[in-house]
């Protein structure tokens, strides 16, 4: 069988919520790029990102990838347009999946978003969100990736940040906001401290799950074996675990690969990457993009 | 009068400390290079922190400097003796500054070491302290620069994850340590905040003031009228304010300058500088060192 081959780019570890999402639901042989010698871009400039995901998109390319996924809100706010300019694959971002999703919910056509600084200032979610008829307000909380990265996925001062943080974009946001939309991948790591804190009538959407149901359809309109799950609306249920582990099954389950390609220390990425996905990774290989 | 010129670098911002303290004790002219479209060098590798590095020795060293500052940690515990290799210049670092202060004051002999998770892993304070005679504990708190480029530097947060951190360190830390070393460009900033948590046998050290003795004390053999200061144990104090702001004054003082270089963004280096410093920054150009 010929599975697809799917390049999968983010700045570090983040988007590895969105491979696993992607995993757990479509067979294809995975290439993972971690531009981890050069993150965080959450706090850097739309020239500076644009410049360094073309040159990710160029390395994955050179995988013969047949789809682009950029597993990292940053750079596909602020560079979505200019990769797809340089890249010679479909290219997927992860703004559009998690709006669309966030509109298909929402009742009260209200949402709150919260991602880093970079993503917050391109407002590229309100305005996203905005063309579907949704009012936004967007809250950057700059101290979640260090958090969760700090491995604090369930601790009393990550909690105590985000009462700060998701109390100040309560506040300010439109009335009856019903959508907690988490734009950041590294978010949905506190997605179930988030439930706690935030109203039961608060729907959250997680752009990882969103995108992996975007390339999902993509995908089984041509290949129709590769679609290992169902799931619709994966991460929008109040308290429902809905997190299957990559579990090894049945083929064509048994035919995925993934490999991982970092610009930094191989070490650091596999501990990291362990927690991100709840499994042992190897094939991880430094590759050095000059710079 | 001809001042001298030094070139400072850091990864970002927190070099300003180290900027700070020298520019209230030394007229010169100062060359700032920070790499904001590269940081956090702090969780990246030796060999890429290494290149890094000698890249901006290579810029400032364009500028004329008569002598080169790394006022980076994360740079001089992993890279200095490959700087030197590289550099025309003198160059100083901030470890051995650190260091030197730190067996000065220890009564005890021992010491806590608290730094970024890349100083840590290089053991390089241990060592240099070890050659002095100090035993060390040291101790990564990777949320510290986080909390404080989010303006959290006296925030009940900020004081929870610093006793967390400090607590682990005291426990696991020879017995009677009296010195805090603040391994960390980042950290005076939070210097007053450590100063409620901690005993008060405990001396703090901090790496930006005891740098800048080092280079007044390497110029003033050369160039007696560019020292402004003549303090000598700038913040071991327990409740003293020691930080005087940098006041437009008489002659030499007048004559210093300030020229700041950045690889991202100017206007956030600009309002993050503003904080580091206490005062407006101008003067601030974007450069492209490539990659």
């Amino acid at each position: 069988m010929t599975l697809p081959r799917i390049g999968v780019f983010d700045s570090g570890v983040g988007g590895l919520t969105v491979l696993k999402a992607m995993g757990e639901q479509i067979a294809a042989h995975y290439f993972y790029f971690g531009d981890t010698a050069r993150l965080p871009y959450g706090t850097k400039s739309v020239e500076t990102v644009a410049r360094y995901a073309i040159c990710a998109a160029r390395f994955l390319e050179a995988q013969s990838i047949d789809l682009l996924v950029i597993a990292c809100n940053t750079a596909t706010a602020l560079a979505l347009p200019q990769i797809r300019d340089a890249a010679h694959v479909p290219v997927i971002g992860v703004v559009e999946p998690g709006t669309a999703m966030a509109a298909e919910i929402s009742k009260h056509r209200a949402a709150i978003v919260i991602a880093t600084e970079a993503t917050v200032s391109s407002h590229a979610y309100r305005d996203a969100l905005q063309q579907r008829g949704i009012d936004a307000y967007e809250k950057a909380c700059p101290l979640f990736v260090p958090l969760v990265e700090e491995g604090w996925i369930d601790h009393p001062v990550t909690e105590q940040v985000a009462r700060i943080y998701l109390d100040d974009a309560v506040a300010q946001a439109p009335n009856q906001a019903d959508v907690l939309v988490l734009a950041c991948t590294h978010y949905p790591l506190l997605a179930p401290l988030l439930r706690r804190i935030v109203s039961a009538q608060m729907q959250i959407v997680d752009s990882a799950e969103s995108t992996a149901r975007v390339v999902r359809r993509m995908l089984s309109n041509q290949h129709d074996a590769v679609i290992l799950s169902d799931k619709v609306v994966p991460y929008c249920g109040a308290t429902e675990e809905r997190r299957t582990p990559i579990s090894e099954g049945s083929s064509p389950r048994d035919h995925r690969t993934f490999r991982f390609y970092v610009t930094d220390s191989v070490d650091k990425f596999k501990r990291l990457a362990t927690r991100f996905l709840g499994r042992q990774v190897d094939h991880v290989e430094h590759v050095d993009l000059g710079g």
